[in-house]
């Protein structure tokens, strides 16, 4: 199986999901629909959708209400975009310049404030009181865990369990909420819902600590972004965390002051990665990701085996790959 | 009647929805409830809850549906007010210093999607679809009305029609949902929750109308705020507009000059207000806002009269008073 396959399989899905997205910018002031056209006409994987339809597959369902849903959970995640993008001073974004640097900040983070309007606007038509819920509470929880990470800025003595808790609220929520609503759709058992949310968990989770380990330890060749991103904003991710763990007390010491400065140069990276190499951090952090890679995998064998689980499977290795 | 006599005849609703806003301050991100409390803490007026309680009251309800509904509609305009805040870079907001002055834009940013995505929250748990559909068209409307705004920036040929829609946008369609949704609670006829919608909107008409009015001609000792905040964000509000289709060429000349430019001076405002007593537009955008006042009584006769009728007449008056 490989990725194109995946998209092959629920093609219609995910035209119609593009359409849909398109569909409701429907504002009678221009910007607002020019500066939202913009964001999704420069493409994205749609990786929530996917899995959103793939799971209400995988629990029997194929009616329109995934595609719907499907719009909602692109738009909330378009309105942190935009919100993030703001915050980060972001330039960039898919390789295009970032809607703030296009537009500006203000029409920006109302232009956020706009999907997210128009996602619950979506969500009340659809009517369904659990999925709104999940949908309302899986936006709450993506607005904390941004506050939580702001605070925990430059926050060298970070715990790994805090970590989880960012990357859990600002990335592994949403896919979560996709997958649960997938089954959910379905109708299926209680127990297989909860397992189709937690696997969703559990892959948000692999997923975003290898976009933090790639932010070190990429080759901006396959990734297309420079190295120290997160090393810049002051942010204490997986392999930082990892290694300030095992580096010696002169190595720690120095690591802290590069944290604490919030001002790491060129030299401080280089010399960041190549004690990263030293203790073999790279592999250290891929192991850390590959066990909830298989954990996800054992939560989808509560399902008969078919495409729609392979294609869950194969997912979930798809988003930890290091040339994606 | 008096503004004290109003808050006295609803005292133990207006307190319930004092306790409401903070009991939903229940983040496990402390930050998060430290900044909504220090807005919450800081007061108000609560004109919406109060609209939207005595509509209530006037349709014949009493429970409490409108004290949470009321907490979700001042969720959703202090969530506005952070967002507009950061986006004017507000320094001060009801006599202290603004959350984004004292915590930064991009938590100040965060917390307003918190407060929406914890309304949506409490308008799922109340779980009635009309109210639901009202309230995220209005968070809808909101959002687009402050993006029109900022596309018509310095905008001196600005349609009157236009600077309605702003104000409509920004302010009265959130007082219109309070009241539709008053009468909604009480199960009254369309007809009469229409009329409650349409004064909800000419009320918030007026309401912006008059403040933008003592943006240029309100006395600071009264109004606690200094004027001119309107020219320096260069938006063309009621006063400039009926000043501009008044004023001779040369008087036009110039005043297109200051709005264009973006970088109005103390001179510039001396000018304007000068121009502004000259042709008299103090009275004339009065008349202009009592007309509206007016109409926002006449659509009330369709219900009895009772105090709540008449606490609602007084409150049209009441938003308008210039020393309010």
């Amino acid at each position: 199986m490989d990725i194109n396959y995946v998209y092959q399989m629920i093609k219609t899905e995910v035209e119609s999901v593009e359409k849909e997205l398109l569909s409701n910018l429907d504002s009678d002031v221009d910007m607002v629909n020019e500066v939202a056209s913009y964001v999704f006409e420069s493409g994205g994987k749609r990786l929530r959708p996917v899995f959103m339809i793939l799971a209400s597959k995988l629990a029997g369902y194929s009616g329109n209400r995934a595609i719907v849903l499907s719009g909602v959970v692109e738009y909330i995640h378009t309105a942190t975009l935009l919100h993030d993008d703001v915050i980060d001073g972001a330039k960039f974004r898919r390789g295009r310049k970032s809607a703030n640097n296009v537009f500006g900040n203000d029409i920006t983070v109302l232009c956020g404030d706009f999907l997210y309007s128009r996602a619950f606007m979506n969500l009340v038509k659809d009517g369904d009181p659990k999925v709104q819920m999940i949908l309302a509470n899986a936006a709450k929880t993506m607005s904390e865990g941004e506050v939580f990470q702001l605070v925990k800025t430059a926050e060298f003595s970070l715990k790994l369990e805090d970590y989880l808790k960012i990357i859990y609220s600002k990335t592994a929520v949403l896919f979560s909420a996709c997958c649960e609503i997938g089954g959910i759709l379905g109708k299926i058992k209680e127990e297989k819902v909860k397992n189709l949310a937690e696997f969703g968990k559990v892959v948000g989770l692999a997923f975003q600590m290898s976009d933090d380990i790639l932010d070190y330890l990429g080759e901006p060749e396959k990734t297309g972004k420079k190295p120290g991103t997160d090393l810049n904003e002051g942010k204490m991710t997986l392999p930082l965390i990892l290694l300030r763990d095992l580096a010696d007390r002169d190595e720690k010491k120095k690591l802290r002051d590069i944290i604490v400065s919030e001002s790491a140069t060129d030299e401080d990276l280089a010399y960041i990665i190549s004690l990263m190499e030293k203790y073999d951090i790279k592999a250290k952090a891929e192991n850390f990701v590959d066990d909830y890679v298989n954990k996800s995998k054992e939560l989808l064998k509560i399902f008969p085996e078919n495409e729609y689980r392979d294609a869950l499977e194969f997912l979930a290795e798809y988003v930890i790959q290091r040339d994606r």
